[in-house]
This record gives structure tokens, C-alpha cells and sequence, in this order.
């Protein structure tokens, strides 16, 4: 029996309203001049429109840096350092899905750290050490997904090769995070679908991952009852309001399943410090060769990779039917993913996002390389990706 | 919907040998000179004497405060205050049960702050702020129970008039928790049920408690399921080894079971910031007026008070029993702490270690007044502590 470390995270305010703190934790940490980063899209809706109203209306004097787009990269980090030298900046508050917070983190880091960004690569064996101040930062979700709001870790890509770098401190992680439903009622449905799979995924990953961490396992099952209950009906919801019907926009029971949603997210993002598993090395190729949304991936390939690790922890897949509340057993469990990856609207195999036979080679070796299958409750051979790829292509 | 707030503590290492890692993690802090505050009975003992030997060899001057002994008093922390500032120390060792861990978090919020250490009482209307220096404090619990080593508060009594006093405040959180299940494995049978019985209500009253933390949900679950698991493991190989078995001693399955009561009991620590309940008013006021051992005042009362409760919560009852492994929905789980309690040597009754119908009146002013049982799912009167007390004294 090893030696093994647990470590959680930070101050979260959850519940309808949560954004409206902002000024408030601001104003108790002593910053009145905040720079909102947040992705391209997002700055024109009222989500940004009225955060920044918000801190205006608490005093604040907030600037706006919406250069946040697609997979984040290196530039967008310098130009967001730039604007908060600009704005004299004292804090930063990181509005958006996981490229926006992930931008957030990376712009807090390089304010007081000299040098270039990539000089803090994680694991790189001259890597410069995070140890300086990180200003203020305040991480707001805008979708129930990546967990990236509690997480201590930053993936930005170069601009010219598009490879990922990893930035890793504990310094990273948020000081306050503030989790709002409100904030996620106008989500679409296939946006919706495809986080909360990548969400489900992350708690089913975290679970099966070979690290001892009960803290972990408890936060997991408990995130995945959560989804489970959720994840339909905030699809339902979404599903109607795209199809006009805004009078339910309100609903205090589209409410509850967002807010439910969002803190299963979290709780995913806090349980897979424990580790993940073969299916984000799946999506990760997926997301690398094919350009595909990493939670639409997740959603795709894992029923797929619960398959493969049937034999290997059948009792852990059978605890995850029960907090699931499916019957069955580990079987039962994968065939309530694949039932609830119908019901949400994502597809069965990979052919129908667009994956081709020809794209297999290359998505076995982006794979193979990938992290993520380590801590994998099976070893996961390049054969194997091989095999797992070609089972999600579908039948031919 | 209310906004809710979450937080979680700090880094922990768990394992045989962490202790161990005193030295490295001491002086990773720059610190040289730790006062390491144990119990009278607990300094002789090799346990503290190993601790000691492995600080000198890790090139620190350690001193030892063994100054703790029954419920922790101000004149102790006093004295350890004195003892930190006589050895010039600048880093604080907890290593023991609650009260020792309890007294080195006093002592380290003493040590900077000026003035009466009741001046920092929680929720006294002119209370002083806990917001200076604390030294660097490691907490190293030697018994599976309070889950003191993950707590944020420390109860220390007035001298002359043996009212307890909760000093509060994120501050107070050791900076580094050292798990070790070599430091338990010589605990005898009795302390080893009644401090298990202590985390397991800790765990079933955390879940049970009223607020929304569903972070708190899955880490009392997740205990509940290791002490189900573990705690009549750990009492059997007590007792063979009180009894003379001493080759059982480090066997593995033994340190397996200590391991697990262990870290239960920290996530008990964890999970009951979401609150308590009624059970703990009943077991505060059992050891206020009769000195009941807190640990034993909880698994006597708990099947009575879970009892109580069934008609208020039996889904989330069931959910513990779900959790525990055993059948039979909510009632089950009664009827499972029951045979619990029986198996590992837990009276049935208060009648059985002391107390007397004429407590009660006593018993249910004490209970009435403590905070626990306002989180209880089920609001508790005076009429229902007093039919509690009669149940649980048992038949006449």
C-alpha cells in the first residue's frame, strides 16, 4: 500500500444568482478593477452584458477582453495579458465554457510570471517554476461540462502547430468560483447534450481510475446520481425553448436541472484529479484529427470504452448502475449509456460525426500517446485503440 | 433556492509509514524547530517516541508539549503556548486523538493572536478575528474517530467552569494532514468501537444534515461504505491482539482495516461541515452531565435517533443502508446499526454504562441548548429529547 495524497479545492457559491456576488467577492479581496475574459460569442450576450453591468453597479471599473475563440491558443493568452496591463487590472473574472476559464487561468499565470507561456509547460524538464503571485481570479461557468472552473490546470495550444501544452499548478485553481443556472438556461440542446456527456463522463472516468481516493469515488457516484436525473430533463427543456417555446425559460424545474447539471460538472472536475481513463485518450484523438467537440466524443465512444473495461472492474460498473439507479449490473450500466445517449440526441458510432476508416491510423497514434489511458482500470494496447476506433465507426 | 457555499480542506497523505514524511513536509515549510503536542498518556508511548527520533534524524529540533489530557482546558493550551515559545519552535506537530489535535490548533492560533484565547470565541457578538499568522501546522491523528485532523474548529472547556468553547475559522485548518495506519494498529478493542461508532455517526448525520452539499453527500456515502466494510474488521483484530495474538499485529488485512477506519473517519471530518444532527445533541449532552466517552454516547443513542427520524427521510435512509450493503430500505439500516452495535461490543442501553432516569431532566436542558440538532432532518423538541433519553435508557 502506497502512500497517496488527496487535495480539494476552493470556495464555490452555488444557486440561482450565484454571478451576483461578483462585486461582493471582488470587493472583499480588495480588487476594484477587474478584466472579464470571456470567449468571442459570449461577449454580446446578456450573460456578459449584465455581469459587466453588475460590476459597474458595484463600483467596479471592469474591462472586457472577449478574444477568446475555438481551441484556445498562445496568442489569445498574450493578448489578454496586454489588456489587462492596459486596464490596469488588479483581478481577473473568467466568464465561459472551458476555453474561456482555461484562457483565464493561462492570462493569470503569465501577469506576474516572466518569460514565455510554454516556458511553464508542465513536465517539461526545464520548465520554469509557478511560484510567483497569481492576481485575484474569479471562474464563472457558462456550461455544465469541463469542470475546468475547479480544475488547477490550463490547455493552451501553440498558434503555428496546434500541439496542446499543459500548464499545471495548484496556484491555478480559482480563488472564488461562483456557479449560476441562471447562466445556462439558453443553452441549446446539442450543446447541452454533448457537455453533460463530457460531465458524465468525467465522473464515470474519475470512478473507474486506478488510484486509490475514496474522496474521489464518494464525489463520482454522487455526480453521476446527479446526471442521471438531470441530464434528461435539462435536454427536454432545451429541446423545447429551441423550438420557441420561452415561457418555460424560467421553470423552476429547468432551473433545478441546470443548477444540478453544473454542480455535477463541478463535482466532475474535482473527482478526476483522481485520473480519467481510455475514453478521454479516445476523444482526445478524436478532438486532434477530426476536430471533434470533446464532450460530442466522450458522448460517442463511451459506451464503446465501458465495454472494454467490462471484465476488468465489473463490481465498480455494477456501483455505478446503482448510483445511476439502473438495474443489471455493469451490463445494465452500459446499456443505460447507450440508451441515454439516444435519448439526448448523440449518435452511436463515429461515421456519423464524419470519423472515416482512413482517419484510424492517425487517431491510434494520438492515442496511444495520450495521458489519459494510464490511469485506465485496463491496460489499453495500440491494438486495442485500434479495435475501439473501428467498434465506434459503426458497421461498415 | 438559497446560494450555497462549498469548501474543502487540504493536502493529506495517507498510508503505513506516512508519518514518515514529517521531516520532508516540515522542511519543504522551512521549518527546524516543531513542538509536537500529544497526550500525557500518549508521549510514552512508541508512537510518540518514534516521532520524535524521526524529526532528530530529519536534522529537526523537535520539543514535545505532552501537557493534553481528558477534555482539553484552556490551562493547557496555555501551557503549550509556553512550551512553543520557551523552545523558540516555529511549527506545530498534533499527533493524538481529537483532544491533542484540538489543543494544537489552539495553541497555534494563541501564538500570534494577543489577548484571552476566549476572546476569539465563534459567535461571540465582540469576538476578536482570527486573521493573523498561524504557524505551520502538521495534524497526525492516532485514533479513527473525531476526524479532528480535517477540522476547522477546536472545543476547548474553561477551567473552572467546564463550558466548552468552539474557536473557528478556515485558519485553523492543519496545512498538511499525515494519515498513518501504523499509529492505530495497537488501539484496544473498546476505543477502537467507540471512536469507529463516533465516525460513522459523523458520516450518517453529515448526509442526513439538511443543507445542499452534495461534495459532502458522496464523501458520506463513500465512508459509510468503508466503515460497513471495515470497523468490525478492525475490532476483531483488536481484540485477538488484546487478547495476545501479537503475530496478527501488522498483518496485512489488519492494517488494511485500520486504514480504512482511518480515512472514513477523515471523510467523516470532511462531510460534516454540511452539519449534524440530532444524535450529537444527545451525545453532547451525555458527556457534559454524565461523561459519557463521546464515541460510545453516539453508538448507543444513534439507532434510536436514526429511529426517529425514519418518517422524515427514509429515501435518504435508504440510501445509507444501500450504501452499508445491506437490504431492507431504511428500516434496514436500523436494524443493521443495531446488529453493528452488538458485534462490536456497543451497549444497548444508557442504563448500561451509568446513566439513570434522574439525568434526564439534566440531559434534556444540555441537548435542547446544543447547535447540532438544528440540521437535523427532523425538527427535534424538548418532548422528543426527553422520549429519546427514556428510549435509549431502556426498559426499567
Amino acid at each position: 500500500m502506497a502512500i497517496h495524497q488527496f487535495s480539494f479545492p476552493t470556495r464555490i457559491h452555488f444557486g440561482p444568482g450565484a454571478v451576483g456576488l461578483l462585486p461582493t467577492v471582488l470587493a472583499e479581496a480588495s480588487c476594484s478593477r477587474p478584466l472579464v475574459v470571456t470567449d468571442r460569442g459570449l461577449a454580446s450576450r446578456p450573460e456578459a452584458i449584465s455581469t459587466k453591468e453588475r460590476l459597474a453597479a458595484g463600483g467596479l471599473d471592469a474591462a472586457v477582453f472577449a478574444g477568446v475563440f475555438g481551441n484556445p491558443v498562445k496568442s489569445q493568452v498574450i493578448a489578454g495579458v496586454e489588456a489587462f496591463r492596459q486596464h490596469r487590472a488588479d483581478s481577473i473574472v473568467g466568464l465561459g465554457g472551458g476555453a474561456a476559464l482555461d484562457v483565464a487561468k493561462a492570462i493569470a499565470l503569465l501577469v506576474h510570471h516572466p518569460g514565455d507561456l510554454f516556458d511553464y509547460e508542465d513536465g517539461k524538464p526545464d520548465a520554469r517554476p509557478i511560484d510567483r503571485e497569481i492576481p485575484f481570479w474569479v471562474s464563472v461557468p457558462t456550461t455544465a461540462g469541463t469542470g475546468s472552473e475547479v480544475g488547477r490546470s490550463t490547455v493552451i495550444a501553440d498558434d503555428a502547430t496546434h500541439v496542446k501544452k499543459i500548464l499545471f499548478s495548484p496556484r491555478l485553481l480559482a480563488q472564488r468560483v461562483l456557479i449560476d443556472p441562471e447562466l445556462t438556461l439558453s443553452l441549446p440542446a446539442p450543446v447541452t447534450a454533448a457537455t453533460g456527456m463530457d460531465a458524465l463522463t468525467h465522473l464515470v472516468e474519475a470512478y473507474l481510475a486506478r488510484d486509490f481516493h475514496p474522496l474521489c469515488d464518494g464525489i463520482a457516484l454522487e455526480g453521476l446520481r446527479m446526471v442521471a436525473r438531470s441530464l434528461p430533463a435539462a435536454v427536454a427543456y432545451a429541446r423545447r425553448i429551441d423550438a420557441g417555446e420561452r415561457a418555460i425559460f424560467d421553470d423552476p424545474d429547468h432551473v433545478d436541472a441546470r443548477g444540478a447539471m453544473l454542480v455535477a460538472a463541478m463535482m466532475g472536475g474535482v473527482a478526476f484529479q483522481k485520473g480519467l481513463g481510455v475514453t478521454h485518450s479516445l476523444a482526445h484523438a478524436l478532438s486532434t484529427v477530426c476536430d471533434l467537440h470533446h464532450g460530442l466524443a466522450n458522448g460517442i465512444v463511451i459506451p464503446y470504452a465501458m465495454r472494454f473495461n467490462l471484465d476488468a472492474v465489473p463490481e465498480r460498473l455494477g456501483a455505478l448502475a446503482a448510483a445511476a439507479g439502473v438495474p443489471g449490473g455493469a451490463p445494465g450500466f452500459i446499456t443505460w449509456l447507450e440508451s441515454l445517449r439516444a435519448e439526448i440526441g448523440i449518435p452511436n458510432t463515429l461515421a456519423e460525426v464524419g470519423v472515416r476508416p482512413d482517419h484510424v491510423d492517425a487517431l491510434v497514434r494520438v492515442a496511444v500517446a495520450d495521458g489519459c489511458h494510464a490511469s485506465n482500470p485496463r491496460n489499453v494496447t495500440e491494438a486495442d485503440f485500434r479495435a475501439l476506433f473501428h467498434a465506434a465507426l459503426g458497421a461498415p
